[in-house]
């Protein structure tokens, strides 16, 4: 396997992709908010979603979908407007722009999905996006991978993408991926905006399990300030064209470990991205009784304002993390606790082994990116998650997110 | 009932206060840092620790002093460091304390209790509290209940004590309370530091069941960051001095009306006091199908980063309401849903009734305090949470919490 340069969604054969500015964002022309992603052919379908209660109107329409259909041709996107809290109208709404790609492309009935992001609860501006659907649909190109992945973005301050070349002795298949998300993160949910496509021979129940599988490593590991949002899918189709099958054990661990490492550099790219952040921390829970108290102690760890700060201000104050730790759930004995930051072995059953290790702390905390490890010594399960610090740069970014 | 001006724990008789400088916050001698809460005779003594694993040392020595006795004589507090992760050593401390403080005032063994708060993980500065013990024992008279209020004080900006005196055929008895607590905040444990005291003839298992009752409506339906404490801590000790004895049912109501009054009332000061906090926010969620799910429903709202920082920004942004709600595991119908702010009906239906109404309801969020109603229109269960903004000097505060 190895890694494209500036690769994306366009990598694996036969995608093509495009971006036009809807003026939904608000912001006038300048600004792209409406992507399309599209496969010469049909393209096996998998997706996962927020498992928020109040679900947007895109999610519900694509959930519709994909329970009829395990092929699509693909989906558009729009910034600036989430279709969340819209009722019915939103529902039309998602319908509606999804039918006008069909049509304008001459397409089957019900083979493009859709997705929205940005403010919950404000009208959704289907005739802002119905207008601009022939201009979209006619810029179609497969070397526009960058252009959708600025496209789907809202607070995010960089485009994430990413694509990798997997070679097999029949030939070599390929994996991109685009994602926006910065904000609103929760390890414990589906994720965010995330479109995977390929050109391996991969079934659409297959790619779903995968996906599954790759999103729990990757997606669900990652937090920014434990909020879920209402519209978090994660998409991925498969069309073939490389005619590479994955038709056996080998393959489909080669196709498993490629397509999580896309995710997972994804959700890395979403974490250091995130709203306000200066760090990427990650936090690896070993010795753990279960898997289930792993991850609870990690996300507890990665999820909490207190310890979020103490990365801002590169303060060692272990006693957050040991806090934070018993407040989880996960079972342990305190007094066996070990906590490394990177390689230095700062706390030790329980207690801090030296104050002079203080400032060699401080000083690896003051890298943009460094881990922090905790043995629980209850068990053998780990687990890690990735988080950022909470700076103030959040809050300006949340207070005046609308103005 | 009526209130007390100026009143605090010294409020009820036989009740005495000290506090003095022993430099464990490493400031210097102008900061009180030690605090002593004495009745002239046993008192049936009631408490509610964090649930925390990694408890303090103070919690696992209290516990095993209450398992043991239901009487004790008071408690000796310490800020600047709470004397959590600190191993047999801390234990010890805990434990030489409050031997010290039995010693010199010659009473009986174990019947002072211990409380500790600050920075978790620190070496437990016993010396220095015990060289204090005898200057803070012999300052201790029944008017510097605001000095033992500031005393355990950390990053509060203003010290929280409340009295109320409650008339009955057979005469008055009065209850006081003292509290601290600014950060790790969370609704769903204990609570932070608070003493009550109380004058009334009320029996150890009567006074820990209505602390029990009074809390679940006041300390745990209060966050400010959704952090739980190592030392989360309340007390309520019963001296019986008024001689009106608390053994109807009547009595007991009034009892525990007063009580959770009192414990409301030191509950939102420490929400207008929360970190950084400029607005009371009350979250009242109603219609929920299970005081569970009004629980989980307010508390997730009250608890997330993306509403907090919201409420800073004056934003009517009821999306991330819609969202919270939904993320919070209650069972409801979105499109059911009803929102005011204030009196101002805003969301209906689970849409915005009119897009006029925003002007409005950025006006009253302007105000330093407002409520915000929740009618999830499932059922007949309901739920009230108090929370806080999150603003910009929160960051401050916990980024240098230790500098």
């Amino acid at each position: 396997m190895h890694i494209v340069n500036n690769g994306g969604v366009c990598t694996p054969l036969g995608f093509t992709t495009a971006a036009c500015a809807a003026d939904i964002k608000g912001k006038g022309k300048g600004n792209n908010d409406l992507a399309l992603l599209i496969s010469d052919v049909p393209a096996a379908t998998a997706a996962l979603f927020t498992t928020n209660l109040v679900a947007a109107a895109p999610v519900r329409y694509d959930k519709e979908i994909l329970a009829e259909y395990e092929e699509t041709i693909g989906i558009i996107v729009n910034t600036g407007n989430a279709n969340a809290c819209t009722g019915e109208a939103g529902f039309d709404g998602a319908r509606t722009m999804a039918k006008h790609v069909e049509e304008y492309m001459e397409l089957p009935e019900k083979s493009i999905l859709v997705a929205s992001t940005g403010v919950i609860g404000t009208k959704f501006p289907i005739e802002k996006i119905v207008a601009n659907i022939p201009s979209v649909c006619d810029n179609l190109d497969d070397e526009e991978g960058s252009a959708f992945a600025k496209a789907i973005l809202t607070t995010d301050t960089v485009h994430k993408e990413i694509a990798v070349v997997v070679d097999t002795e029949k030939g070599s298949y390929s994996i991109g991926g685009a994602c926006k998300g910065a904000g609103m993160i929760d390890p414990s949910m589906a994720t965010m905006l995330c479109f995977i496509t390929t050109d391996a021979m991969v079934d659409a129940d297959e790619l779903q399990d995968m996906l599954e599988k790759a999103t729990k490593s990757s997606f669900n590991c990652i937090t920014v300030d434990g909020d879920m949002s209402t519209n978090d899918s994660v998409f991925a189709f498969a069309n073939g064209m490389s005619e590479v099958e994955i038709d056996n054990d080998i393959k489909k661990y080669a196709f498993l470990n490629a397509l999580s490492y896309v995710c997972k550099e994804l959700a890395l790219m979403i974490v250091k991205d995130g709203e306000g952040a200066t760090k990427l921390v990650t936090i690896d829970v070993k010795g753990a009784k279960s898997e289930d108290d792993a991850r609870k102690c990690a996300g507890k760890i990665a999820n909490s304002p207190l310890v979020k700060t103490m990365f801002a201000g590169c303060d060692p104050n272990w006693g957050r993390l040991m806090s934070s730790a018993g407040a989880s759930g996960a079972e342990f004995d305190p007094e066996k606790v070990s906590i490394y930051i990177d390689e230095l072995h700062y706390v030790e059953n329980g207690t801090l082994i030296d104050e002079s290790l203080e400032e060699k702390a401080y000083k690896i905390m003051k890298n943009d990116a460094y881990t922090i490890t905790i043995n629980l010594y209850a068990g053998s399960a780990g687990a890690t998650y990735y988080t950022c610090d909470l700076t103030k740069a959040y809050i300006e970014i949340n207070a005046d997110y609308r103005s």
